[in-house]
């Protein structure tokens, strides 16, 4: 059954409440991201990324097979997707920043799904050609991110249907209904379509090994609510088709500008858009909730708290020295930084990282082709 | 549910005992073609088809709406497919001789599925290779009866799924489970390939209109058990993706030269293959069952039993002249002809046809490729 943990929800299609990784690696059964592995990771990179140090990739499977196999000489490639039902927002672009560090740590290839397809079947309002139209605005964001068009290949699954079908019935048939009714809790009213997608899903992590005629380990970065996806189906299925199972390594969930759960684009006020103009950034950010007081006085005695802070959160993604990480923080904490301030100055930090972002996405468009791969 | 109607059984999958055709227009809701019907389709063709005169096509969906538009200058499109689980056999010629008929007198267009992922998806023992492998010796079967290059497109559901998935989807958005469950029968078991599959199987019904961008009226000749994925899926979706809803014409089963059931593969010393040597073709149709008695002195007092005997059907099928069908009725009928004779005279009969289908079929491996559409 989709995990509905007490306070919070956590499944493909919802996060709600104030989620406890804790007790979600216990129940999804991951293992955390310890400084011991991070040590191990840094051994290959030289460095610490800022979002493994934050923990904001925190839980994996089997990470420290990813890298015995890549110490033997055996390179793995990543996959990651994005359901591409309306624009790109600040919450999508993490693990894409993230994958594309390992990209060029590892130099690995990717393999990017858009489901354009699920998007489509789960949601009643969007046609087809809205979600397909949104993988090539999306894909635009993807390549803004940086990676390489000789090692990324991006893929619509409605596009690349040939490839991709084929492989999708060989999963399926080792998928009974009950495996997915219980991995995914469809019910007697959910389409056809929608119980077939999670073979759908899993073709990425063999596509590669089918390319190329032998077995590639695969490593999926991608926030923890995907999870399921990979426990229930591609890991299930993989011995059964002579695959290796696919590694994870999970992001937490980036919070929308309101209060609780993760940034969606069905709250369109509490989500930055990569297309938003400055102005528009400027009064979503100083319109969010934070982790402050009711009053200044109260603010100044107590101090805020930013464990529950969007705005701090913020400056935990887009902020590279951890210097200033920590005197947000404190700051904060001691009630010498007030909200305004803290909004203001975060409204800066991303809109130079907004401007920035949207000259690559503008240049992303002449190089788009190169990206796509089609049947 | 599927159709288990007391002493028989019909689905898409199976179909046991003796067939009682009059509860099968009733249970599922066609209309038997009348002799009124076969003389107006006569006004079109000019002639009367031994199948329509032989009641071997004797059931209909919305064949006088096809005639009605076509008479009001709106062309429809023939669809009808195969199963390529294995070497097509006399069972499976007879709707695609017919279909052949039907597409030269109203110069219709055929679209051709073969269900290689439906044959995969369905059966442990046969790989995808397999299947699709039968993708291809089957169109020669296909083609061997005098289809027309310029308007006839064979497909393979793997091949053709860039354009197939992409119309599934869209069917598929309007089938739920439950309903999927209450025409097929579908099982926790069942997997998920299996519970998607009806929604390809309906896209040839709107294949053609896509494609062309205009409402095309659709015609299916098959044999009646495949009636279920007309009625509980293409023809309730039809009108909610603003398409028509498909026409059916509908074969009686072809029985094996066993006792009772439709001819089949999985039977095979019972079933006439296309690709038979004349010798085994012989020692087979020499050990069909028949409606004769258990002595020789039994049949020349009661006479044989045409009714029940796969050897007389397949003169039905295979002769051309009423009068001589009439003939072999009467005189088996009257005592007077005995199986032995009947047996050696059919083994000529189909060694003939065979001799020359197989001549077409060799030639046919030279056209094959301009009746192949992939993507």
């Amino acid at each position: 059954m989709p995990n509905k943990l007490g306070e919070f929800t956590v499944t493909p299609w919802e996060v709600k409440g104030e989620v406890d990784y804790d007790k979600l690696i216990r129940e999804f059964g991951t293992t955390p991201i310890t400084d011991e592995l991070i040590e191990r990771i840094a051994k290959f990179t030289g460095d610490v990324h800022p979002f493994l140090r934050r923990k904001i990739f925190f839980s994996h499977r089997d990470l420290n097979w990813i890298l015995d196999r890549y110490e033997a000489g055996e390179k793995f490639f990543l996959y990651t997707g994005r359901g591409p039902s309306g624009h790109t927002h600040m919450g999508h672009l993490v693990p894409w920043i993230f994958t594309q560090y390992l990209q060029e740590k590892f130099g690995a290839e990717l393999y990017f799904q858009m489901t354009d397809d699920e998007k489509f079947l789960h949601n009643s309002e969007l046609s087809l050609d809205t979600t397909v139209g949104f993988t090539y605005e999306n894909a635009l964001d993807v390549i803004a991110c940086g990676f390489d068009p000789e090692k990324t290949f991006i893929f619509s699954d409605i596009e690349y249907a040939k490839t991709i079908y084929d492989i999708a019935v060989k999963i399926a048939k080792h998928i009974t209904f009950s495996t997915a009714k219980a991995v995914f809790g469809f019910e007697n009213s959910t389409n056809i379509g929608m119980i077939f997608f999670p073979a759908i899903q899993a073709v990425p992590c063999f596509l590669p090994s089918v390319l190329k005629g032998k077995n590639v380990p695969c490593l999926i970065p991608a926030a923890i609510d995907q999870d399921p996806y990979w426990r229930g189906v591609a890991r299930e299925v993989a011995p059964k088709l002579g695959f290796y199972k696919p590694a994870q390594i999970h992001s937490k969930f980036i919070p929308g500008l309101g209060q609780g759960g993760k940034m969606s684009a069905s709250e369109p006020e509490t989500a930055i858009f990569t297309v938003d103009p400055p102005e528009l950034v400027h009064s979503k950010i100083m319109r969010s909730f934070t982790g402050g007081r009711s009053t200044i006085q109260e603010q100044r005695e107590k101090g805020g708290i930013p464990e529950i802070c969007p705005v701090y959160r913020y400056y935990e993604i887009l902020l590279k020295d951890d210097k200033d990480v920590r005197e947000v923080y404190c700051r904060c904490r001691e009630g010498e930084l007030l909200c305004g301030e803290d909004k203001l100055r975060l409204s800066e930090v991303v809109q130079t990282f907004l401007k920035e972002h949207q000259r690559k996405r503008e240049e992303a468009k002449k190089t788009l082709e190169k990206f796509m791969v089609r049947d």
